[in-house]
């Protein structure tokens, strides 16, 4: 093994960490000129069937809780102990839900080796102490004082896991550094497209799940694919123009990527909040009462993810700026009706 | 009435023609300032119930046989000569089925008062002699000798009719002609951008049916979201390579646009292209075949798009830039089986 050779260590283990634990563990087998061999995966370690999760991943080579009927490499080495599992590593996959960032940050801080780097996988804001938003790069980058970088893309882990074609966008400004990611993640059914452009890669994965909300209002209520189209799209204006605000610097382009549309396509047509704003805007009952209904107790990340960027418009008083953001904010709260939505947009400024 | 005041024409009495007919004889009536109150609409004369089809809209108001149950406005005026119909007209409107373009212009030339403009909203390309594209706006141009405009976006004509909120994109180099034209054709649920780049915004029109067939081949074959995303997103990245290269200064914020993302998502996840291809996926059964069954002998725009753009990609030896395009096009020929359709997208350009 070159002394060169980058060690992986995957930071989190559920579907999608699971599913990109396979791709790279299968890479690093294949190019060990690069990599070392083994990736380490680490574990949340809980029982399933009377079985240590950990035990099963390694003696079976199978997620059964998170990721069942797909087979892990041998070389993915499951461990229970976040400073194990990340000691020595060069590479840092982040992929994990993002409440449990800063706890497992602060594991992790002072323990770093020279050189390492992030990648974060993590979609969602981090919030500002007192509102707003910060990016989970940025709260990588200041609790472990590494360089943060970031995978985003049109990513369903189980299609994914199953070796179906699809693509997604790495976000580096580093180009040397984006060449070796490439060569983690690339397969011939994964395909990756690199840019610099950091910030827009990581913002578009927060913001689409405001637009899908969008997108199921406009099912619930009736309209067809004229009016969900323009929808999407305004979403998608709004998604540029909140970078170019907040991100100076971000480039038109990158919304074109894997990240951009195709990622807010697919969530505006599958996914869960459009599913769960459908059912909104048809039954009048709260998100609250539907998140209990529809996704046993779990959360939705549109609503959320609405509010806290209407803090920061407010806050500019930026709000007419950005009509559809700020409508699905009110909407969602009770403020205005969600039969409302569509003239909401009818002064729209990029009709004027 | 002023003498500035604009008279308009529309070309055409389809589906779409009289969708569009409403929306501009609505704004007339209302912008006496500006336009002359009465819309002309040439309407090729057919009986439907035993009376002419222009008596029955002059007389009811209504296109019972091509946009049945929507009242048009009393200042649209059917007139079955199409010379009549235009004569003396300032702003003509191009709506009608993209093989007759060439026979009516024929009619017309000659004919044009001084000053007079063209706005096309006819999908496709015209096919040049001895194989390759033309744009319908240069067809237009050239025989007539009046500047052509372009208008397009994800437009589906019932729903306009039913004033269903939605957005379309006009391209016109002259800025001042673009603010007029956006006066003839916004409302307050017909929402207009205007954008310079006239030519981008007619090649998404007709490029996108390439697409939606690569769309519905990726549905037949079984697979799921992420792979459909980036069948469509690769189809995008294609749309803007081949502007760049046959049309090239275009913009690639025009591809944001309702005539560019909105359109292509519209007739990719729904759009009669995407049908057949998803049956000839799943069936086995030729083109020609599923559109005798499914569309009644109606021809598909799809495959003889793709048709004629693999004559210019092969002419000019760009096919491998191209593997999307070229991919569904030696599949509708039968030359490459349906099933490796994917494998074909394994080294595109976009990922290297």
């Amino acid at each position: 093994m070159p002394e060169s050779s980058k060690k992986i260590c995957v930071v989190g283990s559920g579907n999608w960490g699971s599913a990109i634990a396979k791709i790279v563990g299968n890479n690093t087998l294949e190019k060990t000129d690069m990599f070392h061999k083994e990736v380490r995966m680490w574990v949340f370690e809980e029982m399933v069937n009377g079985r240590k999760l950990t035990e099963l991943i390694n003696n079976d080579h199978e997620n059964v809780k998170y990721l069942p009927g797909i087979k892990l490499p041998e070389n993915v080495v499951a461990i229970p102990d976040v400073k194990d599992a990340a000691a020595d590593a060069d590479i840092l996959i982040f992929v994990l839900p993002h409440q449990f960032v800063r706890g497992v940050c602060k594991q992790l801080q002072g323990t770093m080796k020279e050189g390492a780097v992030a990648v974060t996988l993590i979609k969602g804001f981090d919030v500002a102490e007192g509102g707003g938003i910060l990016l989970i790069s940025d709260v990588i980058r200041e609790m472990l004082k590494i360089p943060c970088t970031i995978l985003m893309g049109a990513n369903i882990a189980n299609e994914v896991a199953k070796e179906d074609y699809c693509e997604a966008t790495i976000g580096c400004k580093d180009k040397a550094l984006g060449a070796v990611l490439k060569e983690v993640f690339q397969t011939d059914y994964f395909r990756i497209v690199v840019v610099e452009d950091e910030e827009t890669v990581e913002v578009c994965g927060a913001l689409k799940n405001i637009v899908a909300v969008g997108a199921g209002f406009a099912d619930g209520l009736g309209y067809g694919d004229n009016t969900k189209a323009a929808v999407i799209r305004l979403g998608l204006m709004e998604m540029v123009k909140f970078c170019e605000v907040f991100y100076p610097g971000s480039s038109q382009s990158t919304f074109l990527e894997s990240c951009g549309v195709a990622d807010l396509v697919t969530t505006c047509y599958g996914g869960r909040n459009r599913r769960v704003a459908e059912a909104f805007a048809k039954t009048g009952k709260t998100i609250e009462e539907l998140e209990k209904e529809m996704l046993n107790g779990q959360k939705l990340q549109g609503p959320p993810t609405a509010f806290e960027v209407n803090y920061m418009l407010k806050n500019k008083d930026m709000e007419s700026r950005f009509p559809l953001f700020t409508a699905i904010h009110r909407i969602c709260k009770g403020e205005t009706k969600v039969a409302g939505f569509m003239d909401c947009l009818k002064n729209h400024p990029e009709h004027m």
